[in-house]
């Protein structure tokens, strides 16, 4: 043992300033103290815990949108932090639902400046699309957020995230306990980056609540609440179950050109994004397995509990999840091995070292509307309202090798197939085949897709000659009335603007 | 359909910098091409890899120790970067072998200018020992390397990570593939804060490889070797099992010490170093668990095949393993959902958010030395030559409620209870019970644990006496002769310097 001080003096310049030791516990004095050492994270209520966050005005705080329509947090934190005065925040929620329309009184307020989502739907879609804000929104899509939150431009102080249960130090799930979303797939990014994280739980379990989605060493602060979400309504509205029979038939007729793409062998990928078609072409995929002995190496994405079905039946070896549209996910997620929880970085992420997006093989993805360039939109409506959202449509429809829009070619006397959407969210490069109720168009950039889909006898037909029988149904129709005023920024995953939204006129 | 460009043009200023888009793969081009799609990672070898890094001199480079003994990564790299001509680096394993004695030849030939580790043995210990760098050597504890890590004293250019399995995008795994050497607790802070992280793989498998250990997003380029480590040398050295009577007895000891310390209650938590004696106390404990009808709720840090023997009887609800001690451990780890990995950070960083070290109720460690003020060296022998390792010791005794130190009195007639030990790793005020062959000694900082153990009837007496007796026994050793000049820096857990080693006289 040596006199630690007088060594150092006999070192180079460089390596004197090392500080002596002057204790075990000098930088973690909290270990002297068992009440600390084990519940230092923990508060009895969430304005306790925000007593101890750095709060100002103009800050940046983010949620995850996984438990969708049953989301509790958003709105409740942001009338907490509203209570507490705080004026010109940054919201960045990976996405906002219909449920999330308390925030208009905010916006109105000025507690809340700028936002960052997906998309939005409902009352606080209707009045951002209606001017409500000064700032227009930014949209991005689920990988895209990620790029932007490495970029900067995103810069959490405070990411507040809804799980249903966590041990003392932060270990947390969203696949246990009462109130499941499934997946944390989006919160496991905001739990990397953001500079404070806290946690709002059901239930505290006994710590080592492991294996976690979020691990103690990103996590700041805890509280347990009532009520995190209500997972009921994470397939209402855009992830819901369809029995319509018109969605139903052009879910099989995506199976049709599944079958007969190119694609469709042994060991091949999927994704089926949100939409009602989109998520019924799995039903129909599973007697085309079985008939060419074929099994898939794994399904990506937004998983359902048709998904899940196909994967207890041994014709799917792995479910990567990074968004549980329904409980059967949640549930299969806390049960199968081969059921995997990633975070949207891995998922999506243009940016990352490696993105899950593209190893997909065959995607299937909905339309609110698709142009004659295939363009695609899926965040505007016929009257240039947002009602959707931006979701992993771009980031999957560029890297999967075949990218399939499923769509009607009407939805309620409204054309889907248009001479040039509202907004643009993916571009038509990214587009390989249109499956609608009136047949398939292939965009003319994969002749071979067309050909081996003529060979098999499927309904091929032009999209123009599509577009022109949305005419000869609804008519032409009529323009929407846009002011000059923007509203929204499209950005597309790698950060650039591919679209603005425009405010409508009343 | 907006022009975009006119349109951003109407922003604010703040925003009117946005990128327009110009391509669905303007950045990520590796999409068009289906070869760099899947396999822009993979080199066919190590030198086709190294011409992709940006190598220079004074670069620092890291790599993990899981292999112990039996690692074939560490030597097969550096030489490949001497033959490459570079000079100066720094050396950042997580621990070096007797295994790596081939480094003499490039800390010689200046390839190698300093070394940060958590100990060394064998011919490169020695030569250090002796004088050979003109640098001093950085010691530092497993924790303590996460938290010079993310301080940025340990900057790490490029990560070598040796693993047994991976797929084309980098998920990779210690638990599968042939050559297992278990946990890639190390590894994977490496993976998370290297500039760049290289993966040096026995076997590429189907994507995805998951669940992974490393993952996808953090992992540059992958190089496929034929070997990464053998692992059955993990368990030689200093993770041996022993048969040793004397080692036996202390272990039983130690087990009673346990039983009778206060904290020996249903729901405990335990950590065995990777000492014989302290590995071996596991056995004893099974008999007064089952006595007593007490479960373990986890056991942290170096797991071996006699803890997950007690996990498989039921006896202790979960492992959290940062390193695997052996081939059982291993194999558990692939197999045992309740046996997780876990990375060093959230082990025992004392900068973490939350270290799994401070839930540790009781520890048993071993001490090359310790000292009548409970001090303990880990690191250097009698002759003040470094033949050990810093490890999990000061990090997890400062953090443990319960910190037990065993060790026979004598060694090969050379005492371990000394006056004053030779190199400080650990602090007395950390240790609270040491455990000999000639009686249990307790820190008097801990009054309650002695009484508890005396109205045991155990053997406890002064530690004053237990040096007394060893006087007796070997006599009053030979002071070591040292020169003046400092090769190593003994770094505590929270990057403040403990102590010095000084070189040698031949």
């Amino acid at each position: 043992m040596n006199n630690v001080t007088e060594a150092l003096l006999t070192l180079a310049d460089t390596q004197r300033q090392y500080e002596v030791f002057s204790g075990a516990n000098t930088h973690t004095p909290y270990l002297a103290d068992s009440q600390q050492k084990y519940q230092r994270k923990v508060f009895a209520t969430l304005d306790d815990l925000l007593s101890c966050c750095e709060l100002r005005d103009g800050m940046t705080v983010s949620f995850h949108h996984a438990f969708r329509e049953g989301d509790k947090v958003i709105n409740y934190v942001m009338a907490k932090l509203a209570e507490k005065g705080l004026k010109g925040l940054t919201l960045a929620s990976s996405s906002l639902m219909t449920c999330n329309s308390p925030l208009v009184e905010h916006i109105k307020n000025g507690v809340i400046r700028k936002i960052y989502t997906s998309g939005m739907r409902g009352e606080l879609a209707d009045a951002i699309s209606h001017g409500l804000m000064e700032e227009p929104v930014q949209i991005h899509s689920h990988g895209g957020r990620v790029n932007l939150i490495e970029k900067g431009e995103i810069n959490i102080d405070i990411a507040f995230l809804a799980v249903s249960c966590c041990d003392e130090y932060g270990n947390a799930s969203g696949s246990g306990g009462k109130s499941r979303c499934g997946s944390l797939g989006y919160a496991m990014v905001d739990a990397k980056y953001a500079k404070k994280v806290v946690l709002l739980t059901e239930s505290i379990e006994p710590f080592p609540y492991m294996p976690a989605s979020i691990i103690q060493d990103q996590v700041d602060y805890i509280v347990r609440i009532d009520s995190v979400g209500d997972p009921a309504k994470i397939s209402v509205g855009a992830a819901r179950v369809t029995s319509n029979p018109r969605e139903l038939m052009i879910a099989r007729s995506a199976a049709d050109v599944i079958e007969h793409s190119g694609y469709f062998r042994n060991g091949f990928s999927l994704q089926t994004g949100s939409g009602a078609a989109s998520t019924a072409c799995t039903r129909f995929l599973e007697t085309r397995m079985r008939k060419k002995n074929i099994v898939a190496s794994f399904a990506l994405g937004g998983i359902t509990g048709s998904i899940v079905d196909l994967h207890e039946k041994g014709l799917i070896t792995r479910l990567l999840d990074t968004q549980s549209f329904d409980g059967a996910a949640g549930d299969s997620l806390a049960k199968n091995p081969n059921h995997i929880e990633i975070s949207t970085s891995v998922y999506a992420n243009p940016a990352a070292k490696a993105a899950c997006c593209d190893r997909v093989d065959i995607v299937i993805l909905s339309a609110l509307e698709i142009d004659t360039a295939f363009n695609v939109n899926v965040l505007t409506g016929s009257d240039g309202v947002m009602r959707g959202a931006s979701g992993g449509h771009c980031d999957v429809a560029a890297a999967a090798n075949l990218t399939i829009v499923v769509a009607p070619l009407i939805r309620s006397r409204i054309p889907t197939v248009v001479r040039r959407v509202t907004t643009r969210v993916t571009p038509g490069e990214s587009i390989d085949v249109l499956v609608t109720d009136h047949g398939i168009a292939v965009n003319p950039a994969r002749p071979e897709v067309k050909e081996r889909l003529v060979a098999a006898g499927l309904a091929v037909i032009d999209i123009e000659a599509l577009y022109q029988k949305s005419l000869v149904i609804s008519g032409e129709p009529k323009p929407i009335e846009f002011t000059s005023r923007i509203v929204g920024v499209v950005r597309y995953r790698d950060g650039s603007v591919i679209d603005v939204v425009r405010q409508v006129k009343q």
